[in-house]
């Protein structure tokens, strides 16, 4: 190990862990570790709750599933020693047990010559939107100064400095040379931003730069982005690492606060770049972490099932995608020409089922009308796209975008079947752009465009009955999704939306769509809650609520 | 108001109320106060959250509707007065706002003269199990002692009391004359001893009775089933409301300790009958609350679908009911009997759907074998089901119970088909047991018999293939709900179960099954969140995780 002149090197790891994969995650951390110290690294940081993934949710309060963490972080500090690398601190992240109460912690331990060297349990638990920490763990109470070739690091672990007070403050007082912290952050539409900001603030506050290291990849709906930087004391990014990969990057700290090391900087991505590259992560690593090697989803030539086929593509490979167009007496030739164009251009497998004699077999013996027979249609094709699954064990995809799905405009067991659904939290206006911005991606990089300029171009139809439109029964999409975005991220109540300067017609339209879309959108039953843990109560929103603005 | 030699009249007003409905909630505050006044009572008290209806989850958030109920809260008090109701002291539960924060408060507000009067903030927020409110309140920092008629009535709200310390271990230092506590505490089985005997060591601690007032209703899926009491600092139970009815009771609190008012005190319901009404009245409220007057459910002879629909026709009467037989060539000829000679019993609507003609348009299209064969069965009559429910708005109830549920064994898109799953919470040994209390309740008074006996006494087959078996997949279901109940209720890990005397095939049996079973329990598609508020991300446990004990 070089310090010296250089001071001290840290290596960035910024790994793709799985929830419960204990040895599997434990092997990554040998793997990187191994690749660190060989470019001479000292300090070796892993992501948050490194051996267990993130977040674990119940799992924390399974003694099991502690003491077995427990034993790996025991067994991996030995094998590391073993291999030559007791040298390294490795610093990863895991789930311990209160030694009072006996309840889970967030923690950090370093692992070091053969043993678990030193602990830092997590102090604020966030417990609001994606987050119930607090209600799983309870918090650390005491800050932690490591000591290392004459380095001074002071530790945090990720919400642990966006409060203020508590062991960071601490930290202020205890003359660090650098603050390490430890992150699962997933990521938001330009929150890359806001955790820069933050750590220059930090930063500045202790006077030492910060090094925030961030978990990359899926877990069920979260995408961890990565991203991981270092950034000093006067606001300087010193390293960034990519966002959406595994990575793993250097740097070294000085005694010298005015030349501090600099790194890489890799740049930032655009929006419509980032938000793709989230949802393909995510979709990708939700099928490799549960075993699926391949997708079916049903293409109607619409731009939604287009960009859903084009992301699964991207994320598994044309040849494990198998598009099915399931065409009825309402659908049009151009878009059964775009579904087979689509599927062309990707390499995916295409099958044509036309739901055509079942839905008239259904209609002999059930007269069905209105919404009853549209929706029948739906459900027809959501018995063939999971017929599909079944068969070939494929996962099937659910094509739904945020605004109909937050307007209820989409058929329960219909369009909405399903395993995962990659654009769920797209409303629809930005379904074109990532539809726009993937064929200009192709184009800038000479591949084949993949996306129908048609499927961009054509007015919206679920094409459920003739001459159908979805401005039909919502407002068009470039005014609706900025009401669903004043009314549902920023909770305008009906006065503010009014005032925001929407129409009143719009605003009651929307609101009362939202509103009763509500049971749609949990589309498992609910009931009786009788003994003391039932499966599934999980929302936000009442169902049963008469609440009326 | 007549006090003097009768001490303090109180009314104990066990209502159900409708989260967000501020106008009908204050409409039954005003209808049972002025019962109660006109029952010489001068303190009436109502359940947590009287006026917003409990749990509202993120409606606390919005600005909109916390003014909503300041302005009702006012407004009730006034309307009291001018109904010459102002000398009553009128104790209701709401949602306040933190002067400081302004962030949300579960508020106590005393209604008296016109104005309110009073105010409590509750101090414990439960954060465990079903509750989330430490996520969503802050808490309150003061105890409260009125001042009524000479008696010095200390307050809490739910948790307060079942944690120890804060306001209510402040109030044993305050000289009280009851403890006055309003609850929203949801059914489990046998926790009505739970919360005697934590009431009867309040009581002895303060040296002064507890009133213990709950809220009785469903909401989405908790059940509160009432069972309002008054409990002496003696242990003495002093009254006992019903449960799972609407109640207005009468206690009068006396000076002298040794000489309580002892009022009715209704005798305990055997834990069948508990469980049976906690279903029942989930499903009425859950349809009177979402405006549905009627269900259909699929009705295949077995006993879980003739229990919903028994349920279903105690909830909202058998004239409402629709039950759809949806028998193939594997449905036997007593199955269908049984369906038909059940609905005959409940004097319910019958249809029969044979699903054979669909069945075999599918098959000449998709050529569909095993498991695939099988689930397209049971969503082909998911498809019917739903068609029902569409053409003739009635609610689509499923028929899992909490055993079949928790081992996936069930299709997705198919039998797990519905809005409400009124035995989703009970095992399948307990459906049997509720399914003899009913019959012989029925026979206990001299009603008709609404189960058919045979459809008690089968072996349990899902009739997808032929001569198939429940017990071909599972192990025998005496033995499975007792390894549920140890794996998934008290948490028991692998070794655990070994140890609790189960076999090592059926333990790895469960555990697998369980394990897996965790994506088809979310019926919704799972998807990547991109931006800051996503719909519907809510469960306890990953459903992306490789943990094996």
């Amino acid at each position: 190990m070089t310090n010296g002149n250089d001071g001290l090197r840290f290596a960035l790891a910024q790994i793709d862990t799985c929830v419960g994969d204990l040895d599997g995650n434990g092997e990554k951390v040998l793997e990187f570790t191994r690749r660190a110290v060989s470019d001479d690294a000292t300090v070796i940081v892993f992501p948050e709750m490194t051996l267990t993934g993130y977040p674990i949710e119940d799992l924390a309060f399974r003694a099991t599933f502690r003491n077995a963490a427990w034993d790996k972080a025991n067994s991996l500090a030995l094998r590391l020693k073993a291999e030559g690398l007791g040298q390294a601190f490795v610093i990863v992240g895991t789930v311990g047990t209160d030694d009072e109460r006996r309840l889970p912690r967030n923690r950090m331990v370093v692992l070091h010559d053969g043993v678990v060297w030193a602990g830092y349990d997590k102090h604020f638990l966030p417990n609001y939107g994606v987050f119930d920490e607090f209600r799983i763990f309870t918090s650390g109470e005491r800050s932690l100064v490591l000591d290392i070739d004459g380095f001074r690091i002071g530790v945090a672990i990720c919400e642990d400095i966006w409060q203020d007070g508590g062991p960071v403050a601490e930290l202020g007082r205890q003359d660090i040379d650098v603050l390490l912290t430890i992150n699962g952050s997933p990521y938001e539409a330009g929150k890359g931003h806001v955790r820069h900001e933050l750590g220059a603030r930090r930063a500045s506050e202790l006077h030492a730069p910060l090094i925030y290291l961030n978990q990359v990849g899926g877990q069920d709906d979260l995408v961890f982005d990565g991203g991981s930087f270092v950034i000093g004391q006067d606001g300087k990014m010193l390293e960034r690492s990519p966002q959406f990969v595994e990575d793993l990057s250097f740097w070294n700290l000085r005694h010298d606060a005015d030349s501090q090391g600099m790194s890489t900087v890799v740049p930032e991505l655009g929006t419509d770049e980032e938000m793709y590259r989230a949802c393909v992560l995510g979709l990708g690593d939700y099928m490799r972490k549960n075993h699926f090697e391949g997708v079916c989803v049903g293409l109607s030539g619409g731009i939604d099932s287009a960009l859903v086929a084009t992301m699964a593509a991207d994320a598994c490979g044309g040849e494990h995608v198998w598009g099915i167009s399931m065409p009825s007496r309402y659908s049009s030739q151009g878009s059964r020409d775009d579904a087979r164009l689509l599927a062309d251009n990707l390499g995916a497998n295409y099958r044509t089922e036309t739901i055509e004699r079942v839905f008239d077999t259904f209609q002999e013996q059930l007269h069905l009308e209105s919404v009853a027979e549209e929706n029948i249609q739906a459900r027809i094709r959501g018995v063939i796209v999971m017929s599909y699954s079944n068969s070939k064990g494929l996962l099937a995809l659910a094509p739904g975008n945020k605004s109909e799905l937050a307007c209820g405009y989409s058929t329960i067991y219909g369009d909405a079947v399903g395993g995962y659904a990659p654009i769920k939290d797209l409303l629809k206006t930005k379904v074109w752009d990532l539809a726009r911005w993937r064929n200009g991606y192709a184009e800038a990089h000479d591949e084949p465009v993949p996306i129908p300029v048609s499927s961009i171009e054509k007015a919206p139809s679920a094409e459920l009955r003739p001459g159908q439109r979805d401005s039909d029964s919502l407002p068009e999409y470039a005014l609706l999704d900025q009401v669903l975005e004043a009314y549902i991220e920023l909770a305008h109540g009906r006065a503010d939306l009014l005032a925001d300067g929407f129409d009143e017609r719009t605003v009651d339209t929307v609101m009362r769509l939202v509103d009763r879309a509500e049971w749609k959108r949990r589309q498992y039953p609910l009931g009786p809650k009788v003994t003391s843990l039932a499966f599934g109560r999980d929302r936000r929103l009442p169902v049963t609520n008469a609440f009326r603005e």
